[in-house]
């Protein structure tokens, strides 16, 4: 399994991804999820995967494939961030049909494959998309400025109780790193290092974090939100017994 | 969609569910998920359930039927909630199998149901028990003293942190109700009214609390939680921007 989550605030935009993959619970690797494609002029573009392990490396290879040999499509000249999100659908829908067609031996495997893209091209904003395994895409609105994909349940409650357009940087980073820490939490193949990368507004200059296992900012972060966490909890307004309803009549 | 907790200490026993069911987006209503049988001598039973509504009621009448009629096996004289549980997948099964067998115009329709099932017998402790589609069972461990059906994940992480066998029957109930917020968030098939049963162990009474949508004590909880976790966000250590590592390659 995976968790990325990606979020989009006028300040920039926030990209992070955990490294562990698995086929079964018996054939656990690590993989980063996180590939940074910086090409001439102004365009700065990272990729995060989710799905099938051969088809985002097929996907991912494609890209850079295209970037190095000047191919008449590539991240080098497609003019904004949703047209650059189809052009990576489209690999990997190619992708995934190379493999799934007929009735062989492979029939009813799934080859999907989920990708947040997100960057910058000169002259437009900071952008980000969703790939879905079909091909097609969906950004992010003013009221949901984050896209997830693989495991995004536990994490998504602290989304959306933090963000906003206005967030900034440093508050969306912890926000994506308490999200993931919940995650990590509850799901065993969704772990670490965790990926993060930071892309302030107009910058054109990629920050990136990781964090092992043993990393000491995400174990004193984890800490910290276990015991505010517990803090907040004890606060919280007590039941009124006398509230109760009368016993209900037996059965 | 359906959630429903229970959470079993020292102290007793908590339920939790709420009362939203759906067939589809533009067919939802409102039933209650939380059954209580207080039946003849010292013996307190509560039902939680989800799945197909069809399939939970046919479970919890006949359950209320077999007491009704003094059927020699009925929550009246099983000796224990792993007793009792057996007793209602073996219903739940059956119930399944009658309109699921063949080829007909049922066959692929999903009749599956989920119950959670707990209370005291005399003599022994309160016990909770989660009775699977398939009619088989598991309980609670002294790691993970509550059980959960339906839309799981959402509620999931505050559990984990908050829980344990000598937390309080307030603390319990309010880290439900915060639980179900969180699910009610994220998943719009998930609403109020909100029930919650609180047993305390030896007690054989069951208070019960419902909770509809203007709810005064719920609103305030639910505002109170956001504002102490925005407070709780806030006091994070910061990421430290010295730690980030050199911008990689470029592709």
């Amino acid at each position: 399994m995976t968790y990325c989550v990606a979020i989009t605030m006028d300040a920039g935009l926030i990209f992070c991804s955990d490294s562990r993959t698995n086929a079964g619970v018996d054939q656990v690797s690590t993989y980063s999820k996180m590939f940074h494609y910086k090409v001439s002029g102004e365009r700065e573009f990272v990729v995060l995967s989710a799905g099938n392990l051969a088809t985002t490396q097929a996907v991912v290879s494609q890209i850079k494939r295209d970037i190095r040999d000047d191919a008449s499509t590539s991240l080098k000249n497609l003019p904004d961030i949703s047209e650059a999100a189809s052009y990576l659908g489209e690999i990997s829908r190619q992708e995934q049909e190379k493999h799934s067609g007929g009735g062989g031996p492979n029939a009813g495997a799934s080859f999907e494959a989920s990708f947040i893209l997100g960057g910058q091209v000169e002259g437009d904003k900071p952008r980000l998309a969703m790939v879905y395994p079909q091909g097609n895409h969906i950004t992010t609105s003013k009221d949901t400025p984050y896209l997830q994909i693989g495991e995004s349940k536990y994490g998504k409650p602290i989304l959306d109780r933090i963000l906003s357009r206005t967030t900034s940087l440093e508050d969306a980073s912890r926000c994506a790193l308490v999200s993931m820490d919940s995650t990590m939490r509850s799901n065993l193949t969704v772990g670490p290092p965790i990926e993060l990368a930071v892309y302030a507004t107009d910058s054109f200059n990629l920050t990136r974090f990781r964090f092992d296992d043993d990393d000491e900012y995400l174990r004193e972060l984890k800490k910290a939100w276990d015991q505010y966490l517990i803090e907040a909890f004890d606060r919280l307004p007590p039941l009124q017994w006398s509230d109760a309803q009368s016993p209900d009549e037996s059965a």
